[in-house]
């Protein structure tokens, strides 16, 4: 069932059906704030001195085939997978020792414990924690089985697109229905005539969990009970700068809450914690009114995930000063850990402890068992066991991914290239891999992409669903809030040597269920 | 009152200022589809081959000043004004002499009049016309008396930026609004601290105009009794093409009317008039899919209104192709000659026949007065009389502009400069000039604008209130749908020669009443 519908799937266009909807995109995409900031390396040079033109965000011009069932056991999970990631960033005894663990080979993760530590030492002046979390997810398409739904990752900070992603909807959704009696928009198709993609309320679900620190910080801390706003941090240069103006937006206009962007260089010249105040409220300055200061609720991070942003100790101790303040931080330098690809395997591996029924102690084991089902088995190869030997057997091999343990390192080893690959390392390197069992992207996946720079390309996709979700809680492990809502799906074109002809391409989609 | 005002307006900006509302107002507008395609030739070769870049419209930082009462008396009078060109345009005998006079001066007059006149040889179809207006005014703003409102020009053909005008609103509110217990976005001003723009549904108005026309079009008359739509005929190459995708937007969501868009190039590539059928309905086929035939209510013209348009006699001919058909054209041939500018200088000749009362039966006497009283005097010159007297006596002369009677071609001649002139030409020429009393603009006026390649401007500025109308009438005089709603304020720098430091930007704006 699952391969049929891929196979025929999307239509052909014609050249006219295609320069319509290429048009009907492009303006689109303007007109409704579909839009990221251009590359500047992309265009000639001097084309845009003022940094004052946009382009279309990257799109799918079909929403893309995703199995029904995988996408409703994903929204019904994600609550769950909210808790868990709370848990364990409260459980620092078991978090801390997956961290210690992985300090002598990833300096990244070592950094941002050593962050945590100090702070600790001093001691922290905020409890709450918030999350705003993507977990990412493929559905495993295989003739033998109903497709099955596995999870890629879990975001734990600066998770992406929630912004656009119903924007993408929109779009898809007007294509399909803005003539009466059957869209003319595209060729006729059985997927294209009975649906539209289901309702995205991501910006709601993000906003809402950011209004809801705000409210739970309480009353001012600062002795000149000085206003209260939400702040985020991002980097100078984001492109992808209006996904975040659609949280920005939401907050101001419907909750009626002052924010602020701030770039993450400017972190010490707009905001201070007065020294003289034990409870370190966090207070920004807005360079354009200096003398209206206001008092940070939240800190709500875009910036700070990856390593390459940290390009000097200065950058560390902006991050330590954001940490030790009372601002609720969005997320936590524990929470940011919590996500990192080595619990995942820990969580993941199918043999040892079983971590996920005594870190969620009041769930019933049968909501437990539907969350282990979306993990693909994972595999430490730090020591003999059955991690090593799947690897190392050609035939085994074949089955599985072998992936980096640094985060934002490196690139994937696949199938049969797994146990020379590792035979040509010295076996004290192997714990710095973890092997996973591959999920099986439906292999006649197609869709046509349209990219910033308005080139076009049809080809063979692999797509991932995301679904938003947002916790509120505190350092005993109280939950205070936790919702979900709202889905991304990100399509991207397959590697050459998978047999596609589009790589190169990541876009923004929208899901079609069957 | 008026004076002080504008003296102290608007406040000055530190460089820290200017950077926030250059940055929040460049992001705002692509996140909100204020923007416009950029100028091809503006960007360096090859920096946009597929034509996927768009910019922030020009707009100024700040609301401008304008005085309530003309506002409020604009508004009062748009309906009124729809009647006037109605009238006119149904009066062919009125309006004929006018248009023949000035066919031997204006090529472009007379081949429009030509269109009508084989157009009605032949027997028009349709007997409904509809327009969409603005009529444009400035404020005349003198140390002697009130602000008074003066009519700039009454546009009958192509009226735009009611897409636009209301997301500037928009924009100046979130920047006077966003904080709460004031907003720290501006500096501190009485102006910027009481009051925001009034509403503006431009956007409604003109949609309901075409919807209107739409349902009175009535049944389908071709023989396969297609589906009907809406047609906008459009410049290839549009840069302004997110006004017109607003209205767009609203039928096809809204109004639930399948609305399509063609080149004006590709009239007769994409639509027909069955020969067969006396009812000549116009038949459109989307390129995209050319077997999905829909019948066309009505031609909106966001095109063929300009000289430079008709580049040869197959343009014509796709103009009368529009015009001898059953749709209902927005504008007629006829209606879009009623706003020609010697029309308006009739209209407003102090002396002679009194045309108001005598077109305006039904209308009484105190509002007919309004309506003379935003009338700024013009004369003809073609003879002996008062406005070649004004004209060359050089104290009268510095009241008055002199500006050519040809539709979209040349200069103004300002003040002094007229009697001189006027005496180089030969008197047999002096006919194709208007003599019209000037318009007073607040000479201190100024404001900041956003260009659209980013950069920055202050300086004296002018600026002009434009009030949207939509009308639905029949040929023997009777209306059937008359409505106002919306207003547009365009902001322009003066001319250097008149001491502005600020020539060559004109950029959408917004009102703060006083």
């Amino acid at each position: 069932m699952a391969e049929t519908i891929y196979a025929n799937y999307p239509p052909q266009l014609s050249p006219e059906q295609q320069e319509f909807l290429v048009a009907f995109t492009k303006d689109w995409a303007i007109q409704n704030g579909l839009a990221v900031r251009p590359n500047p390396a992309l265009l000639p040079e001097g084309a845009d001195a003022n940094h004052v033109l946009a382009t279309t965000a990257p799109v799918t011009l079909f929403p893309s085939p995703f199995p029904k069932a995988c996408f409703e056991e994903a929204q019904a999970l994600q609550t769950l997978y909210n808790q868990l990631y709370a848990t364990i960033t409260s459980n620092q005894e078991w978090l801390g020792k997956i961290i210690e663990d992985l300090t002598d080979v990833d300096e990244f993760v070592a950094n941002l414990w050593q962050t945590h530590l100090a702070v600790q030492k001093e001691g922290y002046v905020q409890n709450l924690s918030l999350g705003l979390f993507r977990s990412d997810y493929m559905a495993d398409v295989t003739p033998t089985h109903d497709p099955a739904l596995k999870q890629v990752e879990f975001n734990t900070i600066s998770a992406s697109f929630g912004g656009l992603s119903d924007r993408v909807r929109s779009l898809h959704t007007e294509l399909l229905t803005s003539s009466p009696g059957g869209s003319i928009n595209y060729p006729s198709h059985p997927l294209l005539e009975s649906q539209t993609p289901p309702a995205n309320n991501a910006v709601e679900t993000l906003s809402n969990g950011l209004a809801v620190a705000h409210e739970a910080y309480g009353q001012p801390k600062s002795s000149a009970a000085l206003p209260l706003c939400i702040l985020f941090v991002v980097q100078e240069g984001e492109r992808n700068v209006f996904d975040q103006l659609a949280l920005f937006k939401r907050l101001t206009t419907f909750h009626k809450i002052p924010v602020f962007r701030i770039y993450s260089n400017k972190i010490f010249d707009q905001t201070s914690i007065p020294s003289s105040n034990p409870s370190r409220p966090l207070v920004y300055y807005p360079p354009h009114s200096p003398s209206s200061a206001f008092e940070v609720t939240t800190v709500y991070l875009r910036a700070y995930y990856s390593p390459d942003e940290y390009k000097s100790p200065r950058d560390w101790e902006a991050r330590t000063h954001l940490e030790r303040s009372a601002a609720i931080k969005c997320p936590t330098v524990l929470n940011q850990l919590s996500g990192c690809k080595k619990v995942q395997q820990i969580l993941a591996q199918p043999t040892g402890p079983d971590h996920l029924s005594s870190l969620l102690k009041d769930v019933d084991a049968a909501r437990i068992s539907r969350l282990r089902e979306t993990f693909a088995p994972q595999y430490d190869l730090s020591a003999s066991g059955q991690g090593r030997d799947l690897a190392l057997n050609p035939e085994t091999a074949m089955k599985h991914v072998l992936k980096p343990q640094r985060e934002g390192g490196g690139n994937n080893i696949y199938k049969s290239e797994i146990p020379d690959f590792l035979k040509s390392l010295p076996e004290s390197d192997w714990k710095s891999w973890v092997l996973m069992e591959i999920i099986n992207p439906a292999p006649n996946a197609e869709n046509v992409a349209l990219r910033v720079d308005g080139e076009v390309l049809r080809g063979n996709v692999i797509s991932e669903l995301g679904i938003y979700g947002t916790i509120l809680w505190d350092n005993t492990g109280k939950i205070h809030y936790n919702d979900q809502g709202g889905w991304l799906l990100r399509t991207k074109g397959k590697e050459v040597n998978e047999g596609g002809v589009a790589a190169g391409f990541s876009s923004l989609d929208s899901v079609l269920l069957f």
